[in-house]
């Protein structure tokens, strides 16, 4: 079963729910694909948190210099659904809970995630995120590499805020490990061991690092065990696989009004990933691997590889892919008791793999 | 009295020692300016402790990444003389000194340096830095991006290891405001209020700032009272101030050869640094305004509007203020009963204002 049906010629993704049948859990009162993400944080009673995180946030963007406080203002209010947040509080629930303990960690891992971005923005000369103009484009490349110096900056901050050696330790190796993701580009469609292998150590490097240091953060501010930290670890490892997973599906059968960006954007930029990757294997399609060897395709040829790729199952196994990561997320979570905290971090990762952007 | 005594129409500059009337210490053994930095950690007994920073810098520079590793390794090798991770070390010698609690404060301070410095040298587009080839120069510019990021993750890590909360807010606090100082340039040569108010906050911000951070910390680690610690921070604040007006004096005066980077960058760049608004204050010469705001200057242009500050009383006016700070800089220091590290920091402002490179 597929968390995307796409029917062959568009671009319109039906979504559903994709782990109806797997979920050991019991299913939530209504469709998990139908709750967007601040549904779930308004269940699960944590909108208000969130919104004190936000206001930390926006207070930090401040600066003596009107250029640095109007760009981090922007980039603040560019900052998406605070998932990364989410996840540390909620980690920090399964434990003993208090904001006042596991804010700064929750404040830390946005800011180093806004710093990501902005840099990366920079790498990748995108012009837009999420719907919104990229720092460097609105306002020039220097000002987004210090922008994102600042909110690194920022990050640290909070942490003399909250001074668990431990918390620091996970953000900066984090840091270091989202570094050494950037610089390791996929660089082949084939032979796919090889793609395989380069794209699970940048995913697991850009993307999932973060989402692991934010749970294990969590967790710490909240008292946990070692062996705690290392079972939250895990699931947030495992989630942001999933999650990148996911956004690189969307680039296929994501809808651009939705995304904020428009589709086909790897394949334009010649950024191999999963779906590719496997569609290349199941079919050794030369017109495939020649798209992103030759760079510059036209908008005909984005559009044709992108049905190819549908066509030969690529975005498919994908998908079963991030849903295995999935199943293995919510796996790390039975070693807690069920309660509020753990139901929410279970439909996270249904939200997941279900979400359309 | 001058530092640099410089023959009208010549770039040799003459050191003698700026402070050999005003000084209220007694003079050491041989005058200061013939000693080096390295003499002088010497001296102090510092030489084995800088080592070990040096090592440890050099560990932390491996990476799972061959290219950051490469590019890491490069920029810690291209690190001078570890002035402000001795300024560190030497401000924890005034209290209790233990090189294990004081090792990664001194660490964590070089690494923001190297972090700013590959950032700076990428906003500029500097091919040299201290005579080495810079990493955007040598590489490209994402990764003199990623390598930056990867120093700011690094001097996290060490304060992870060393977590005084205290010690991570100077530095958090530091790196901000050093963004100030790079988005904060000096746009007029006059009015010279104007002027010299942008030339004040862009040196205090991008350079006295974390000469202030380091001794901080080091005060911190070393024990300290809040009163000491903040009379090490205004030391080291002066102490930067100094050191940059001297870094912009060497511009018009210095040797190309023992600086590593061509004279007159600044002109080239149109860079407004002190002399220059001191001479434009002095005589209202319209050329040495054109210079800077029309841009590109010839060789020769830049030739004869060095000769013109340094004719006119800029140099000398700038390295009178630069004595000043170093006076105030040594003025801190009698919070402290005499000692060797008390010693060292009076040779180490010495060593500041009489620097030919």
């Amino acid at each position: 079963m597929a968390a995307y049906q796409t029917s062959p010629g568009t671009d319109v993704a039906v979504v559903i729910n994709p782990l109806s049948n797997a979920d050991p859990h019991p299913t939530p009162s209504r469709p998990v694909a139908a709750i967007s993400l601040a549904e779930l944080f308004e269940r699960a009673n944590l909108t208000g948190d969130l919104q004190a995180v936000e206001r930390l946030l926006l207070e930090r963007a401040s600066s003596r210099s009107e250029l640095i406080a109007a760009a981090s203002t922007h980039t603040v209010r560019s900052g998406g659904k605070r998932l990364r947040a989410a996840l540390a509080l909620l980690s920090a629930r399964l434990g003993n809970y208090s904001l006042p303990r596991v804010i700064h960690a929750a404040a830390a891992v946005e800011l180093i995630q806004a710093a990501s971005l902005v840099h990366d923005d920079l790498v990748d000369q995108a012009s837009r995120r999420r719907g919104r103009v990229t720092v460097h484009a609105r306002w020039d490349n220097d000002v987004a590499l210090m922008v994102g110096d600042y909110f690194f900056a920022l990050a640290a901050g909070e942490m003399a805020l909250s001074p668990d050696p431990r918390i620091i330790g996970y953000y900066a190796q984090a840091v270091q490990t989202i570094v050494e993701g950037e610089l390791s580009p996929v660089t082949v469609v084939e032979p796919s061991e090889t793609a395989l292998g380069q794209y699970y150590f940048k995913t697991s490097a850009k993307t999932a690092s973060l989402f692991e240091a934010a749970c294990k953060a969590g967790m710490a501010a909240g008292g946990g065990s070692e062996a705690q930290i290392t079972a939250l670890g895990r699931y947030g490892l495992d989630l942001g696989m999933a999650f990148q997973i996911i956004d690189d599906v969307l680039d296929f059968v994501g809808d651009e009004h939705v995304l904020g960006k428009p589709a086909g954007n790897d394949l334009r930029q010649g950024t191999i990933t999963l779906p590719l990757i496997y569609a290349v294997a199941r079919t050794g399609n030369p017109q495939l691997r020649t798209i992103v060897e030759r760079g510059h395709p036209s908008d005909g040829e984005v559009a044709a590889a992108i049905a190819e790729v549908v066509a030969v199952g690529g975005v498919e196994a994908a998908l079963a892919e991030a849903r295995r990561y999935i199943g293995q997320a919510i796996g790390h979570l039975a070693e807690f008791p069920p309660s509020g905290a753990q139901r929410a971090l279970i439909d996270v990762a249904h939200f997941v793999i279900s979400r359309n952007a």
